[in-house]
């Protein structure tokens, strides 16, 4: 299990603005990681990193998370072989985000819907009426094909 | 009080790919927020939103926020001036997080250290050791200055 230091014992200008990686874990030990393709920048998903995932990140180049459903350490596309391959790791101000700057490989989806990208739908109002808008961004590939079991 | 329709009564399919807005809130009624800056895509923050936070968004054309540390609505740049316009709204397949889409005004920084992004310090490993190193991003703003009481 890896260890980090405790946040809680830096200054607030030590956490802030220090070389000291100290991730602010919350009270089920994850951050939020949020993914993003190198060069675009476009945002892949939104997903959680325990300390363990985070040193496996680093460690192997592949961007690994914490599945809270399935309660385990996730290294993604170990199913679906959309794997991504790390460029750069960011912490944000007060360390308890992640920013994680990845290459999507196989078919280039992040999500698990075969899209590039989980934001396919858009939040629109109309008076006080909200609803989701499809985007229209494309399945690159049939999760019933991919995740059949 | 914004009420919106609760997710679990919605089937895995009506939530990922229909039109019907229902965010999964967590145990304390917040849904992540990644913010992002219109046109480059850059990630300029991470925060959190509860129902209210969505709907004032959508309402007043500017983010709005839940913060966590104070407990209460939060119109960001409401302090410092860097407020944030409404761009687009997106949410994710399984609506536990939000995509804000932004013009960035004021000074153009997210980061309440001054500087455009909270991801501004780059996670490194040499062996074992990890360690944060400062990516060079400039403070556009005297966070002392701004935030003086």
């Amino acid at each position: 299990m890896t260890q980090f230091p405790d946040p809680s014992a830096l200054s607030k200008s030590d956490l802030e603005t220090g070389p000291i990686f100290a991730p602010r874990f919350d009270a089920n030990g994850l951050v939020t990681a949020v993914t993003v393709e190198a060069g675009t920048n476009q945002v892949l998903m939104v997903a959680h990193m325990n300390a363990d995932a985070i040193t496996e990140t680093l460690r192997s180049g592949h961007a690994t998370y914490w599945s809270r459903s399935r309660g385990k350490l996730w290294k993604k596309g170990e199913t679906s072989g959309e794997l991504q391959e790390l460029v750069e790791l960011r912490t944000d101000c007060d360390q308890d985000a992640l920013l994680v700057v990845v290459r999507q490989t196989g078919h280039g989806a992040a999500c698990h819907t075969g899209r590039k990208t989980c934001f396919y739908r858009r939040v629109e109002m109309t008076g006080v009426d909200v609803k989701l808008s499809d985007t229209g961004e494309a399945q690159l590939f049939d999760p019933k094909a991919v995740y059949r079991r």
